[in-house]
């Protein structure tokens, strides 16, 4: 378990009286100096700032940066110096800003890692030994549920089937989403519970494979309402669990992309109790989960700054990797097919319009070109309407047509983008698109020349909430292998520190929070990391090694590496 | 709008020096003083205590009562005696802890008061005479929405029609619902809008009269999923209008009798945002929103004591005046009819069982003597299993056979009963009953001689959120006319004082909250009213008119007359 002595405990642990003493000495006994430290963070204009140690207030708020050049004035019996309340030398160790994930499902990671996840495995037979061992290991689950599988990976060459399944579990029902999220895998029972079989029509957005055995994207929900709910206490250890990850991760902040009611009351119920440590900047599954948590408009911020529910998540289209993605062309490797849109042109408007008349932000989720277009269009023409600095969003922006690029910087649209999407997919997103039109894919570099704001992201649990990983994608375009040398069309790689602040300066403003933390100065909440090393030095591959040491949320230690 | 000030602000306004030095004077300074008072409350054992002074805390507790004999000592030197932060001058005015409702519906009641109300029409006549004025006088709204008729009170002999409506609203649909909520009365349009016709089967646990215009209970749904939705903006303005109605009378804390999302959400809105003032202790509407709410079990209390979700809330029957509620022999003016039961004996015991499993408190609905009789026998089941300190609660609890009666004290059951039902419902009761069975009718004395708990409140907005009434009808069984002379049935009567404990610690005990308020005494928040009369000295009549002068919760006032 993780440390988490706050200043209120060490200045108790330093004595009441002196604290009393400090206290009448002249008030300025509140405030408490994080000392001794190699500090780096980026100010405002996305410049690095270094300092030496750093003044935090009661509240858990940065008072001021000490530069590492900076001489205190002698004290003298009229102007004694500051005193401080309490002092953590931290030996010279480097500190930075806690990073945030502008896009991530919170719930969902915690409950992905309570359950089988098939992420690492490299074929259909090594996938189907974990899923029997697994069923051998959990003899109480009457669902065996589980994620992460990724035909692509396996080098399969077709969807997988339910007969593959049966083969290793035929006694109850299995339900695996795939890795990224847009399909699922069932066996004979999971089909049998939910009356699915081959003949079954797709719902409108969805399609069932044949053989059976993979419904894709709206397709899903077939099985998935016969799956057994999880249940409040399954979500509480849900969240506790994803915290910890996060926290170990270094991840102070997150973008949570589709809140159900369910997660909303957890974290609700966490914040009560005061377990929410990592904040949370909800986005609503949907306008009608959005209006019922926030009524007439976005919550205020909640405990501290933890909770804040800011807008509503819409989804215009699915993925690339089960081909639901909405392209402007066919697909390379499926001619005839285009993905699929899953509203139309006037429904999409009208839902962000009831979305943006209460004041909530949008985020719309478009990979393919087609679906980037679509809400392109819909923000150009809401834009006339909702006035003001609106920060609409744009997730994942995975598919980009070139001639579409300069909308986002002309409309102030916010690119929320994951870099390890592009190393995860570059070899799926050539065969789907074909080598004529990957001009246009994971291009965040011309995206931010062409003026739009850059928010990164992991989309944990798709990928791993590592934003380390996540950095050293962003400017060098290669995989944790190194792989392809010198980088996936390396012209779209941004710079280190353009990088590093995807991932914090760049992700607050994408959340309205920008007042709030992302960087370290004053008046920002005090969120920062002790790492093994210093990220703007580490060579890239040294740089996804990053060893968080402890995390500090408000001022307060949350975790600590054991 | 009611003036606000609380002790912070009555200090700033009092000088920040002056504060500081008494702050300096000894740390005393903290606590202020509500001098001058003619003050009463109950104490723990339900004795009447009186005092001339009240201290309370920063925190907006009670720190003691200063007695009407008890003379300061004389101050010295050495011990100057107490100092306050600051002194409110109530001028010998009546101070009583602040009244509590133990069974009403906060956002029905703003709801009712911003929709038509039918509750004071006389005749059919009248009430069509006001819908047709509400109609003309409110073109905009796409429904008429309404409630409060009685078809009793009108002496009609009859259900209303759909005719009697179409006669004055035809252009479109009006919906509107009967003064106890168990039935609904529509127009031609409001039934096609529904699907609705004569020969519509009724759904289990619901019944269409004929000819065509009310539905009863479950019934009731099928035009409700038909009716505009309460948007957020009208769940907050009712949130808002209900609570000004409230503190208007002196309520100070309420047991909302069956939350739903969208008004737990609205609570937590206001509390965010500092506009709870009343305390809320919510019983969530049925099993899965209580879970879906509050997770694993109760909430915290939240914003200093002002919401809770305690438990759940579920319905075993339906109403006595549509011959909803369900009795162990015929009704008496309905031959073959005896009312309906929700729920199976399994389903009651399942569903009671899941929520006692979490620790939520069981409430449930039963009016009948039948109904009351599953709820009991099902209470006398689930106490081998979930043992401590539980305090089941039956709602109502408006016709007891007297067989029945012993079982409430030895099963520790709380009879949350409502005065002026029985002072609005006497003589439907003695139609529906018959002379023979009134004997376990609205038997508050029996019950709290056989050992219940005995907790009071009013069914807002089905009666009037009036404590002042509800007390006095506890203890003389007459309606605010005087009628009968001598009291309905006046050996059901309790004492003044008893019936005085119902709305103040018997309701805050019936929902865990004695330790919090109900009463004043040390450590118990300070709610509390100033009345222009004393209630202990009143005449009956004269208790009905008391005015609340002014509502404080918490050591702040929340609401003045103007």
């Amino acid at each position: 378990m993780a440390g988490d002595m706050n200043g209120r405990q060490l200045r108790r642990a330093s004595g009441a009286l002196a604290g009393f003493s400090l206290l009448l000495a002249g008030g300025a006994g509140a405030d408490a100096l994080i000392d001794n430290v190699t500090g780096m963070t980026l100010n405002r204009d996305g410049q690095v700032v270094r300092f030496k140690a750093m003044v935090i207030d009661a509240q858990g708020k940065v008072v001021r940066l000490i530069a590492p050049d900076e001489q205190p004035p002698k004290p003298t019996k009229k102007n004694p110096g500051p005193r401080y309340d309490w002092r953590a030398d931290m030996k010279g160790r480097v500190l930075v800003p806690g990073m945030i994930d502008a896009h991530g499902h919170v719930i969902e990671l915690g409950l992905a890692a309570m359950t089988l996840d098939l992420s690492d495995t490299r074929s259909l037979a090594e996938a189907k030994a974990k899923i029997a061992e697994y069923a051998r290991a959990n003899p109480e689950r009457q669902w065996i549920i589980g994620r992460g599988w990724n035909q692509e990976a396996w080098g399969l060459g077709r969807f997988p089937t339910a007969a593959d399944l049966d083969a290793v579990v035929s006694d109850r029902p299995v339900w695996l989403a795939r890795a990224d999220g847009h399909a699922g895998w069932g066996n004979s029972l999971a089909f049998k519970a939910a009356g699915v079989t081959a003949a079954t029509t797709a719902p409108s957005g969805g399609r069932v494979e044949k053989p059976l055995g993979v419904l894709v994207d709206r397709a899903t929900e077939l099985v998935e309402r016969v799956v057994p709910k999880v249940s409040p206490k399954d979500r509480t250890a849900a969240f506790l669990k994803a915290q910890q990850i996060l926290l170990g991760y270094g991840v102070t902040a997150v973008s949570d992309m589709g809140t159900s009611i369910d997660d909303w009351m957890t974290y609700r119920r966490m914040g009560d109790i005061g377990a929410l440590r990592v904040r949370i900047m909800s986005y609503g599954m949907g306008i009608d989960t959005t209006v019922t948590i926030g009524g007439t408009g976005p919550t205020p911020w909640l405990y501290d700054d933890r909770l804040r529910l800011e807008g509503v998540k819409l989804y215009a289209d699915g993925a690339l990797g089960s081909r639901g993605a909405w392209l402007k062309a066919d697909y390379a490797d499926a001619p005839g097919q285009r993905g699929l849109g899953f509203l139309s042109d006037d429904q999409l408007q009208n839902i962000m319009s009831r979305a943006a008349m209460d004041g909530y932000q949008v985020a719309v989720h478009a990979i393919g070109d087609r679906a980037d277009k679509q809400v392109l269009d819909a923000i150009s023409e809401l834009s006339q309407t909702y006035k003001g600095d609106r920060r609409w969003r744009i997730e994942h922006a995975q598919i980009v047509d070139p001639a579409d690029m300069a909308s986002f910087g002309k409309l102030g649209i916010i690119a929320s983008m994951q870099p390890t999407h592009q190393t995860s997919d570059r070899v799926m997103a050539e065969a789907r698109l074909g080598p004529a039109r990957l001009g246009g894919a994971y291009a965040w570099r011309t995206l931010l020349d062409d003026g739009a704001k850059l928010a990164f992201g992991s989309d944990f649990p798709v990928e791993k909430p590592d934003p380390w990983a996540g950095w050293a994608a962003a400017f060098t375009r290669m995989d944790a292998g190194g792989q392809p040398v010198g980088g996936w069309h390396p012209e779209q790689a941004v710079t280190r520190e353009q990088a590093w602040w995807g991932f914090t300066g760049g992700a607050s403003y994408a959340s309205f929070a920008e007042q709030k933390f992302g960087i370290l100065a004053p008046g920002q909440r005090a969120d920062f990391l002790l790492l093994d090393r210093d990220p703007l030095a580490a060579t890239p591959a040294d740089l996804r090694q990053t060893k968080v040491l402890e995390t500090w949320i408000g001022g307060t230690r949350a975790w600590a590496r054991k």
